[in-house]
């Protein structure tokens, strides 16, 4: 009989990894959900499939156009598109359950259904982590999360990187005495700079109904310069009365007082008065991270502070504070900068035994238990082939070590091991097949 | 402005859980990818949404009812029903790309658009591990297939398991002896022997237009008693005159006594004659596991050898042999059955730092940094609360320890480090805290 074949492909701006970088990009988001759960944070993992009528509370924006949404008998539903709403529902949802300030970290799959180009992705992983209180939180939590993108991307093995963080009340507070009532329009605008540049910042600010002496006064606020201590100190001295103003800026230095307490190294952390994150979802504190060698991959960490969590499903006033890495993303452009190239195995697989004939394989399925009762990953390669294919076998797959077991191996209750690299060969007894493995 | 508030809510058929249980639900999970990693097995992560003509290439029967299917834009896709089918297409897509034996595990969800009932569920974790052949794979790999079910559910902590095997050649060839054309309805019925008893067997196989005689030799077949030898011998003196049949003895022998030499405990494995497994998918062996003391939740890891994996994507021949965990309704029916019973913790915090008010933040702070350097899970609270609040917080989350971080610790530069369960309380160093604690 023959058969119709289809031809077997992924949707395109749906990333799949072959198993070498699979196991990087595992080992990746390992790095980042360790350091999550050592600093307390607490998994959750809510349905991808929402009812649409959650997902869609908010409403309006890119966010309907891209969604994933629909029907299955009479039910409307939608994949989830961040895990911010997810996190909303749940803690609304589950809030008499739930112990207070609620710290919860999120590994998992969103989908946006945007324009398919190099670098974005319709199906990516966010690695979220967010602390919420019950009516009220700390500012120090702030600074808390800052130390934990700090610790994530130290863990992840970066050395030069910049937390940069703004409080939105500073801006909120600078315009609100400028007589801006359009402040998101303008955040926006203003959100642009590193994109379109000082001149394009301008004119968009000018047809938002800006007067050229409000747009003087901006530019010359967000270009504010030196370091922190200096940043503050020109802050304070433009004397806005404004009382969000003022609280903006006495967060922004429990902030960063609290992130040098945390161990923060100063080079990895600083104020920039320019970012806002376009969302008019933040309300204080905000984070963008930049890769210090890399400024061309943009923020790989983002996020702040935010007033009420879950307005949309519960009159509960929540406010938190948290921060995401879009993982698939980041995965994908630090592969493009030949960041990730290294000779990381296809498999985890430590030693391969080899039987010279089937008579051999009870000897080597002993020694593979044997080694992996002592923690080291062995398997047995049991097809019946040529020696050559079977090395090839290891080869391919970069497994460090192999084992040939035959008659005198069998004979000496020994074990011929072999360092792929070096290709060094010795009969060793199984106790030294550990310790030289290990 | 009064906001219109949407009802919290996840759809029916989804579970979500609490962190208590969330914990534990990952918990179980990360032993078994420990478990299947150990055994040299690949991670693989494929797209949740794959192509609608992927998903139904195979077409018919339930699937297609159950699917999740929708279009965006112009593009027909689907949300995957298990895991065998992305694995299918992925080997075809990539077989150039990949080394055989290919072991890959998957954990992940699917979706079936089931009835709504008590343990069923429409979005599920699977997790799969399969090992696929290039045109052909040695039998003794279904041997370590076993014992990888023997060693997953050993290190879930059960002592009283049963994975009951057969082979599919041996009932095929036995029904072709019989001049038996439609095999895969009457394997059907007689998978059914546990649901609806030996008469109703009877009924499907008339029914199905079988001889007397025939369904006699049939009941005489299946109900074949003794251990494992005894029933490989009373097969043998059948003496079915078929190629098939005796291939599948051959293979049944070749399993049972690798599995022996893999270390799996005679206790945990028998061979069950009646154990069909209702797919014409596979084609030799053939598992099922039960639960000896909760036979009701019925087979908790299923699987089986199959003869060609990707024969609706590619004209390679890529047998394979593989199981399945259920993960979600697993975790649903040891909960139900009393036994997920413990006092695991709703966090993984090991100690909380208490500072009694926020002048001693910094020293807390620097305790909880050294505590995580010694890779103990520690957190501060940082909410200003009373006492008693703060205390509760540690209740609430099953907290182990806390300390409290005054005058006298800071001047003395100790803890004051308290034991929850018991009560008892002491000022001590922080070394002694990390001793403690460990």
């Amino acid at each position: 009989m023959s058969k119709d074949i289809v031809k077997p492909s992924t949707l395109p701006g749906f990333l799949e990894l072959l198993p070498k970088d699979q196991i990087l990009f595992n080992e990746i988001k390992d790095i980042i959900r360790n350091t999550y759960e050592k600093h307390g944070f607490i998994p959750i993992d809510t349905p991808l499939i929402e009812k649409s009528e959650i997902l869609l509370a908010k409403g309006g924006g890119e966010t309907e156009k891209q969604i994933y949404r629909f029907t299955k008998g009479d039910t409307d539903m939608a994949l989830r598109f961040d895990l911010t709403v997810p996190l909303a529902r749940y803690v609304a949802q589950h809030f008499s359950e739930l112990t207070f300030p609620f710290r919860r970290y999120h590994i998992g799959k969103v989908y946006r259904g945007e324009k398919s180009q190099r670098g974005r992705f319709r199906e990516f992983y966010q690695c979220d982590v967010d602390i919420i209180g019950n009516g009220k939180l700390n500012v120090i939590y702030d600074a808390e999360i800052l130390s934990i993108i700090y610790c994530t991307f130290k863990n992840l093995g970066f050395e030069n990187f910049t937390i940069k963080i703004n409080n939105r009340k500073i801006l909120n507070g600078f315009f609100s005495s400028l007589g801006i009532t359009n402040s998101v329009e303008v955040l926006r605008a203003i959100d642009k700079l590193e994109k379109i540049g000082e001149k394009g910042v301008i004119d968009e600010l000018i047809n938002l109904g800006l007067s050229r002496d409000a747009v003087t006064k901006i530019l010359k606020f967000i270009q504010i310069r030196g370091n922190d201590e200096e940043k503050l100190q020109s802050l304070k001295s433009l004397n806005i009365e404004s009382q969000i103003f003022q609280e903006g800026i006495k967060e922004l230095i429990t902030v960063t007082d609290y992130t040098k307490i945390f161990g923060v190294p100063e080079k990895n952390y600083t104020i920039d008065l320019t970012i806002a994150r376009g969302l008019d979802y933040y309300t204080g504190t905000v984070y963008e991270t930049f890769l210090d060698d890399y400024p061309e991959i943009g923020s790989v960490c983002s996020g702040g502070r935010y007033e009420n969590l879950a307005e949309y499903y519960t009159t509960q006033k929540l406010p938190g504070v948290g921060v995401s890495i879009g993982l698939t993303r980041l995965f994908y452009q630090l592969k493009e900068a030949g960041l990730l190239e290294n000779d990381t195995p296809s498999t985890f697989t430590k030693v391969l035994i080899i039987p010279m004939d089937e008579s051999f394989n009870g000897y080597a399925i002993k020694i593979a238990n044997t080694l992996r009762e002592n923690n080291i990953i062995s398997e047995v390669y049991f097809e019946d082939a040529k020696i050559g294919k079977k090395l090839n076998y290891a080869n391919n797959l970069n497994i460090p070590y192999t084992i040939f077991i035959g008659d005198e191996e069998v004979k000496n209750q020994k074990a011929s091991l072999k360092d792929m690299k070096s290709g060094f060969q010795a009969l060793i007894t199984v106790d030294d097949v550990i310790k030289t493995v290990k």
